[in-house]
């Protein structure tokens, strides 16, 4: 790729951005977009209407300060530990590439430049302007001053390993602390306990009673067995979607009888019987639901699964850490999670269902993999006009024009990826979620493995070896060539790799600003629905953006001695991304559920992943440019950085998996002389219910809106 | 290979296990081997002496009835359930290589006859009576009677697999019921705490004291801390071999005494002062040893480590299941060994020193493995007669003898390498015993898993790949390839692997018997010590035999349906291994340490390891031989298996790791009334001692010797 195609490709997202963040600024302050970029605010009570002002069509960067100027403790009690892992992922990734961006922008940079590699290759048709010249490719075989390369791969190791500790022990240190400063909560006290044994002579819940009390008599505090409710939740459902239609169409009445005075009474006659009939329907389905909420308590209808409640935290951590039974594939016990976080349709199939659900999820994330290459082979044949060129003849003469190669080049490939890994976050979690998780949380921490690998396979891999060869599974499969073949093909797509980060990096943190889709949700729908419906603030998918940001964080680290040229727009991506993260917790997102930071590991094992890929690549190339000493010298930094690994595993990652006998024995004595534990036994008895049982209730501002009818 | 070569090689290696057992029936006779043939029926008090009978010198294979008729509940009454697990192991063969020979040699043996696909191709040097004739080799290309080899391979595996349940199912259901059979026993009650954390104000005794009594104030017994004890062992054995040395001498004294009357003074002077001087040193190291450990008892020789008891079984599994503090690297707790399994010299070294050695046994242990190559290397050049004549010349006149060459192709390989395979086992014992396990046991099973890998690869893999070219593990690494590779060259070694099975399966399954080294050993100290010293009934090395007969398990299994012909030489070596292990667990092992059958889970995992990898071959023989659909339909296999295998470890694995709540509570229920266990209690403090500080006994019988000479 040559500069200008960057260039054209920069200036353009440069003016997008620049776009997003003035429509945003002006956006936000309207009352009828609250809902879009204050949802969090409104749900917490702020004013719906503002009079209005002039300066309210005036864009305005207040709120940029006021993200600035959020500190860690407001982050942290207003949003949770997960908001605060998810900010230090980002200014983690600030740190490394700042100190990776000196080195390279002003060591390796210049010393690739002053290499001439390329020009003594390619003398005839080198452009002169083609962005390989800042990179490693343009270094001389066997030049000495590829040490520096060498050196700079063991500082940034060393600096990001540093980094690496000094973030866990300091998230370790917060979980701790936020354990130790947290009021007992329902789960705490609980313990989830599945495949429990059916027996002829005694139900579900008194099997549970009786094990429970045998074994742990002096802790055991009661239980609640879960019941089948699948067939009560479709039923709901239905219920809902028919409230809404009535609703709809009693607003529409209201509206045009606003609008025609009293005209066209036929029209309203057959609304009328129309929402009459919907009303029946109504009335019929929440009767069923009722009659089957009934029958839910009856013992046929139990699940093979309990909730458990103990008198202390100790003795649910020692009933889920000790295998209850002699069996161990009965009994099994784990920790419950809070009590809104559980998702209940995982306990209305049964256990074998299950199984069959979690070798079905395995095929068809390996299928979805497979088949996603095909549009990410197209992208990247669109970089490749030649090709092009010859597969549609027709389009010789427009591609003739400058102006539109450059965009083609240096912008469409990465939109078209973009656009098509826009549906990847989504569906792995619809696919964690039949995967048998029993809580939001589980499912939303797998969906972001499921993606972040996803994302390393089939956007670096894929685009890494398919540039050359579409086989990268025999490539990597062959694993005594595998240094070489990266060290070959990693460099070959650094200018790829760059304007994707200006394009997909920047105009995802605007657009994530921007709120565009629920802008465009919400432009559609206001009219249908003057009537104030009552709204829940959305929660951060941390699964659609954490792997985002980590996969910026694996292109930083892999291309950042090979093409420093990426680091600057990495950075440039990451300042977005600080500033627009923070804006919307405080105005969008609340925490739906904590799990006590419990999402670092993840982004500390995808940084091992990125540093041991660069260390591998820096192997191949070294012995590609034939100074085989630099890469016999390389070789020990992935050993050492696995054993660093090693050593964070077992220093930290215990932290995060469960809390130590010491501090859950120093919490429970401090409750000991709580006069409101009473209270809280009581309570935690009826907090673990699963919504389908509870009555059917829709909102009370637009119940007097169907009563009438119903009535 | 050719047939005669092998029926040499049979021929040989039936006579030497008919001398082997003859010898061994008028041998064990003999008063004078009584310590080599039945140390353990000496230890338990059988008379050491005889009357002489002419009955001594005849033959009789009465011990071999005695052998078959012992019951499993006598085997497991007298050396506890890892010998029941071993058997069992033998037994578990046994069933499956009679099933799979039964399909071998009456089906796949003459289907694979019945070919004619190598006189095809080697019309004019076809020996006529090679073995390959028996082999998949001789299958024509594309037959349908392959078909009869992909049944086959369905039907091993799926009766394999059915055994392995079966199998972990029973000796689980052994372990349980162990458990709820056995007394109190120390260690149920205790835990290992390590990497206790120093402070300056208190010693590390108080620390335990006052960390556990402050966590588990109700179940909290006592504590014993660990001392650095490796000055005083050293010292100790010192004065051993010094006590040794001095009743040699004072024994040679006596008898020359005896001999000459009183003739030749000078040299009994010269020999007193020797004595003399001997007895000096012993007493000051003596000396020395007891100031040590006085020393010892002071805190700054604290280990880092101590044992920690409980009143309940529950409480210690409680200690060991929750991390205790809230730093997982301190107060790390395992479960405690048996006392007299505990590994002392362990927590004499520091644990950094651990950590590092460690490491260091990991490099040594693939250092060994590279080397190893060369033996097996030259091993396998002897096999190929023409390489040997290019390479020594000189030897051709020798080699033109028919006898020397069926010598050297068929027996002389094998035999070599089974000597330097003797070396493996003590070599990977030691490397385990410096790999940080507190116990003997714990050192067993980890060097019987490093022996087994490595048997796999350097008489496997090396026997498999060198014979074509030396680079296995370029090969191995090459994924994509690998069911081809192993489908070319696995075939192509079944007669190396049939002689194998004939030479050392065969002669060390004698040679276990004949106890060689033992009674070698024997006869040259006999002379020196008529003394009768104290000595110890040996305990079965089971990191020697379990590896071996693993290993033949995995040749049965993956050659099973290339070369059915290596069936029945593995049915004779396991009746003989079956009758002899029997015999050796009567009179020559007692049982060091109890395990409760932790060996099983190796056994399984092995046998899984070798399914596969016959699955994978057939997956490979199936496309070569031209049957891509056989080819096809094999790939289910493995998967089915590596699922049955998952399947296993859920179902049974945790029933070998930790003892279930519920037994655990059970069996403290048990004991809550029984009035013996305050004496336990007392008791149990003061098991847990290192022998090191013992005071120094040296055996009662021969103390006599020294005393006046000391005196």
């Amino acid at each position: 790729m040559i500069v200008s195609a960057l260039l054209t490709s920069v200036g353009i997202n440069t003016a997008l951005c620049v776009l997003f963040f003035t429509l945003y600024s002006i956006l936000r302050k309207q009352p009828s977009n609250y809902k879009v970029y204050i949802p969090r605010l409104l749900a917490e009570g702020a004013s719906r209407t503002t009079p209005f002002n002039l300066k309210l069509l005036i864009p305005s960067p207040d709120w940029v300060a006021k993200a600035w100027s959020l500190t860690e403790e407001q982050l942290f009690s207003s949003s949770g530990l997960d908001a605060l892992v998810f900010m230090r992922l980002i200014t983690f990734s600030l740190k490394i590439f700042a100190f990776a961006g000196v080195i390279g922008i002003f060591v390796l940079l210049p010393v690739n430049c002053w290499g001439n590699q390329l020009q003594d290759i390619d003398i005839l048709d080198f452009p002169g302007n083609s962005l390989d010249v800042f990179t490693i490719s343009n270094v001389n075989s066997g030049s000495n001053w590829l040490w520096v390369h060498f050196f700079a791969v063991y500082a940034v190791s060393a600096f990001t390993c540093f980094q690496l500790h000094h973030e866990y022990k300091y998230i370790a240190s917060k979980r701790i602390s936020y354990f130790y400063s947290s009021k007992p909560q329902p789960h705490q006290f609980t313990v989830l306990v599945h495949s429990i044994p059916t027996s002829l002579s005694c139900s579900i819940s008194d099997s549970v009673e009786r094990f429970f009390k045998e074994l742990y008599p002096s802790t055991y505090l009661s239980h609640v067995v879960i019941r089948r409710t699948n067939k009560i939740q479709a039923l709901m459902s239905k219920s809902k979607n028919l409230y809404k239609r009535i609703a709809q169409l009693r607003a529409n009445r209201t509206q045009q009888k606003y609008k025609h005075g009293g005209g066209v009474l036929g029209l309203f006659e057959s609304k009328d019987s129309l929402i009459d009939h919907y009303g029946k329907k109504l009335e019929d389905i929440e009767e069923d639901v009722r009659l089957k909420q009934a029958e839910a308590s009856l013992i046929a209808e139990e699940a093979r699964a309990a909730f458990v409640f103990f008198k202390s935290r100790y003795a649910a951590a020692t009933a889920f850490h000790l295998q209850p039974s002699v069996n161990p594939t009965q009994w099994i016990t784990e920790p419950a999670p809070q009590p809104h976080d559980v998702y209940w349709p995982f306990f209305s199939e049964s256990f074998m269902k299950q199984w069959i659900s979690k070798l079905v999820v395995i095929v068809v994330c390996i299928l979805f993999t497979i088949l996603f290459l095909i549009p990410v082979v197209i992208v990247q044949g669109l970089t490749n006009l030649k090709q092009l060129e010859v597969l549609f003849p027709f389009l010789k003469s427009i591609l003739a024009v400058k102006f539109v190669t450059q965009v083609i080049t240096g912008y469409l490939p990465s939109l078209i990826l973009q656009m098509s890994l826009k549906l990847v976050p989504p569906v792995m979690g619809f696919l964690s979620s039949i995967q048998g998780y029993i809580s939001h949380s589980d499912i939303e921490m797998s969906a972001s493995k499921k993606v972040q690998w996803f994302t390393v396979w089939n956007v670096f891999f894929a685009t890494v070896f398919s540039g050359s060869v579409f086989h990268q599974v025999y490539i990597i499969l062959d694993l005594k060539e595998i240094t070489g073949q990266l060290a070959v093909a990693v460099p070959a797509q650094a200018s790829f790799f760059i304007t994707y980060v200006a394009t997909t990096g920047w105009t995802s943190v605007s657009s994530e600003l921007f709120q565009i889709i629920p802008l465009i949700v919400s432009l559609i729908k206001t009219p249908f629905t003057k009537q104030e419906s009552e709204f829940e603030a959305p929660s951060m998918a941390y699964h659609r953006d954490l792997p985002r940001i980590l996969f910026f964080g694996l292109l930083g680290i892999s291309y950042f001695f090979l093409a420093p040229l990426i680091l600057p727009f990495l950075l440039v991506y990451l300042c977005l991304a600080y500033i627009i993260y923070r804006n919307q917790f405080i105005n969008v997102y609340t925490a739906k559920y904590e799990t006590g930071g419990r999402f670092w590991p993840i982004v500390h094992d995808s940084m091992i992943f990125s540093l041991v890929l660069m260390q591998l690549i820096a192997v191949g190339s070294f012995a590609l440019k034939k100074l085989s000493p630099a890469s016999t010298w390389t070789l020990p930094l992935p050993v050492l950085t696995l054993t660093f690994n090693y050593y964070c595993r077992r220093r930290f990652l215990p932290i995060f998996t469960a809390y130590s006998a010491e501090s859950l024995i120093t919490k429970d004595r401090e409750d000991e002389n709580d006069s409101a534990m009473t209270e809280f036994y009581r309570q935690l008895l009826s907090v673990y219910k699963d919504p389908a049982l509870f009555p059917i209730q829709h909102s009370s501002s637009s119940d007097s809106l169907v009563s009438p009818l119903l009535s």
